[in-house]
């Protein structure tokens, strides 16, 4: 598995990469809301970060990761011990980039629901911001959860969509899989 | 009157040759709602379409009919017959469109109010979004109802003011009409 | 037709003749937005005041016609000439009423949609509060337009309906009449 | 484990036994968020609805399992297969409830946090209305995720506490479990 | 002057008094902003705040003084020193009141506005909640700053008015005083 | 001290040679709410202009001076005497240009804490838009107010750090100065 190092650098090579991308008059910024806390997941992130920083109806991807207060990024197999200050000031910061942001995106992966992207979620939508999930993994095999299936405005199901998902007009799609 | 693909060309035709007009910095998306059920309304959302592509201060116009849900759109005259599923998506499309636009347009036809654009204007003002109605027609013949005349942030009275229009700061101004 | 005297004394006398309704623990406010123009108009906000006072769920009924600016209520059949002033002071008061209150209520007549009742129940719908609407007439013959009906919360088709509709837990409805 | 018609029972019995009980003048409506898919969480779920329902500052409790869509309640071990209107529906009725709710209440159980009740507090908080947590179970051996860890208005650690938290003027709490 | 525990003491006296009064069905809870850091603020404090509990259209009144976080009231003229936790804390619980209450009153003294009721205006306001000002003071002489002076939904302009203000329908004022 | 004519050519002048500075996709309007009401506060924003016009994270700067209704600035040393229609019209463009910008930030004195720029901080907190207060002058010896100390998403104590702060992604600050 990537150290944090690691993922970080990598993150900040594809964004450099991207940046002679060509985007469209008024092309939206997005939260990327994702954990980096086993293999799959580290993989979904970079692969989300590259597609949205491809995608031409995007300008900006704001990744938690890249923005931890003080520098200081949570790693579960390290021993940093977070006190209330790094924990509000933490929390303030991904609230304001969801509020900072035009469009929320959150990777639901199916039978492994982070509540703290479902939270993210279901924040954006009360602040009447579209939201789209990322539902990974098999949604038959594994339903998701009725709040985190129907409340977003749309949502993809690979990183290939991603790339060329249409963010200026955001086209609904009914939910196709399981549900719990 | 237009066939709906004929009018569905003439929009995109009007897009494609607006491509070449430069854009301030920070330009907004709109959100266009009017309807396309007459002669009139027709006119009117065409030159509306063509006024707001053309003008600086705009970076993207949404419009519904170019983005119906699985490709249908609502013909009056067709004996298209909505079900639940499309009636649902539908709804959810524009609201998401609503909540991605930075400002929201509703044409609102003197002694002929859409009242779902007076839905769409309610809903953007308490999202908290500007709102700039374009009052068609002869508001001291056919009084405006107090709601939709009071409660936009800023109003035009013509397609021509549209075109220059300043979204970037929006002036805010006395309402003038007739109210019922 | 009743004239607009006779109107607002006898939705106060419906008031007054409910004071002995017993009401359950944590029952609603409820803002009622209807119209006051024709007969038909009139008959359906005596019986649906009357109704909801009734209803052990509703604790307060807010109608407009009852709390106009320095008791001057608009009466399209008399000479009253509103200026500026009135118009903001009018709309900001129908705005505050809907904001305090837990429920909003609007009358859809099928046929006759009233714009200002429709921006009502979208900027109820994004303040985030429940709307429930009364859709009056006959909407397989006359269809309702998208947003106003799929817009609320629930709804019902008849002031019996209003009598005894669950306002502490709203449940909601699948829309079962035409669109247009 | 009960049935679910032996639990809903249950729960009606509780409502039923409690209406004597003298509620505060104001006293809050609640929505009260809880899975009930194993043997804890139904405990839980009878035990903070029984508190609920005692508390003098609450008066009314919505639990989604009494307002099921068409009385039709999700079964884990049934085989009730829900389909697309089932679902809008559900969610729309939860949302509904959230919003015709003064306060949110989530049950938030260390090492086995629901997604629909962080995505519901996440919804809550960004609707400006107070959530309350309740986290169940072992939070220095099971973290919480920091976005329901610290984003709540407060919070109770037991069914005890529910049953005389003051609801009408909420304490905050620092946060004192780990985070992950 | 009185000290802070004398303050306290009558501010518990009062509610304790009027807890014989008569409430309509649905009165409403309301968040009492104002200072204590000077006599005439004391006075108009007590004075509100005896007003509000005798309002029979008002159930609850919360005012930040009585819910300090773990008991520690500012004092101004004592020396404590308050940290970033007991900041946060505070901040939080005024927050959550005023989302926990049905309107907002906010005290503005003319030639002395305090900024935190002027701020705490501003977001009950966009969080679509009526919110009433009491000028205090002769906004002749000292005109009241634009913001706070239109954005009330009403206002009084004195304590006597406050005890028998209708807060279930909330009739707006034209702003008649001095604006800066 | 300067006209309000001289103030207003200095800020057209400062956006004119910006027009050069490159901007970085996706880049944020913003709303810049400040008083020009003395020396101090005229220096203040001539340098907050600036240093916003030359950052490459913001496209658009919203100052309310340069956007009065009807072209009429208010002017202390001058005998204007707004009425009604001017107070609702300003009140109502202030509001809708932070409602049209992705951020809003506010200038706070210390010892002089403006109540308008308070009122709009709150405003658009509650909206949900990211806040960032430039707090001007000694918090130490003079403290500033609870509500604009820790509501803002951050905070910046200099032009200087405005000309390079990263609206892009707005990292949180601690707190640093006095409360009162």
């Amino acid at each position: 598995m990537l150290s944090m190092n690691e993922l970080i650098q990598q993150l900040q090579d594809i964004k450099e990469a991207s940046s002679e991308v060509t985007k469209v008059p008024g092309a939206k910024t997005i939260y990327l809301g994702a954990g980096w806390f086993s293999e799959q997941q580290i993989d979904t992130l970079i692969a989300s970060y590259k597609a949205l920083n491809n995608n031409p109806t995007i300008s900006y991807v704001h990744v938690p990761l890249l923005n931890q207060f003080e520098g200081q990024a949570f790693d579960e197999n390290g021993d940093f011990e977070p006190d209330f200050k790094w924990a509000v000031a933490t929390y303030n910061a991904d609230i304001t980039a969801i509020q900072n942001s035009d469009v929320t995106l959150g990777v639901i992966t199916a039978g492994n629901e982070d509540s703290g992207t479902a939270f993210e979620l279901g924040y954006a939508n009360a602040l009447g911001r579209p939201t789209v999930a990322f539902y990974d993994g098999d949604w038959v095999a594994n339903p998701i959860n009725l709040m985190p299936a129907i409340g977003p405005s749309s949502y993809v199901r690979s990183t290939d969509e991603l790339a060329t998902f249409d963010f200026m007009s955001i086209a609904t799609r009914i939910y196709d899989g399981k549900i719990i």
